[in-house]
């Protein structure tokens, strides 16, 4: 979906490496989270508490899944999920775009 | 107030100037809009065609109002106001996050 109705949007931005990665969080009726962030190029790892499904609405960049050795390339369109109380790291090549939700 | 309830939120950001500028948008039920976004640290220019009232949540900027020929300084919890069909100046010297409203 393009959009999403019925929601609340915090005002204020979540801000991570001065400014490189911000996000902004949407509450959603049933309860449920998300963010809606940008990066900026560089490289960058992230913990998880709750499992993540990471969709990358435009952007280019690899990814570093807990347990892997091999880095996977992502791009707009694409997304890739992250299991709970795990950490990954990211290269960020192009301005990304994306949607993150908390499972 | 410290977020918006019952709103729709576009998932795709807008993007300016190489993503040093990115604003979400936020529409609410009565037909208003407002953008929530992030300048990094540069120089920017941009042009109204609404009035905006545009809040900084944080930050630390200058800006040059249309017609003004002296910079104001703005901090985080502070707002200005730009009129319709103009262009404003800003220096933005820290992360700043701010909420546009179209008035």
């Amino acid at each position: 979906m393009s959009q999403f109705d019925n929601v609340s949007v915090l005002k204020a931005a979540n801000v991570y490496f001065d400014g490189k990665v911000t996000s902004r969080v949407v509450m959603f009726a049933d309860g449920t989270k998300k963010t809606l962030g940008i990066m900026m190029p560089g490289e960058y790892e992230f913990g998880t508490e709750a499992a993540e499904l990471m969709e990358i609405t435009a952007g280019d960049l690899d990814v570093l899944l807990p347990g892997e050795t091999e880095w996977q390339t992502i791009k707009g369109g694409e997304e890739f999920n992250v299991p709970a109380n795990a950490s990954f790291k990211l290269k960020i090549r192009a301005v990304t775009d994306y949607c993150c939700s908390y499972l």
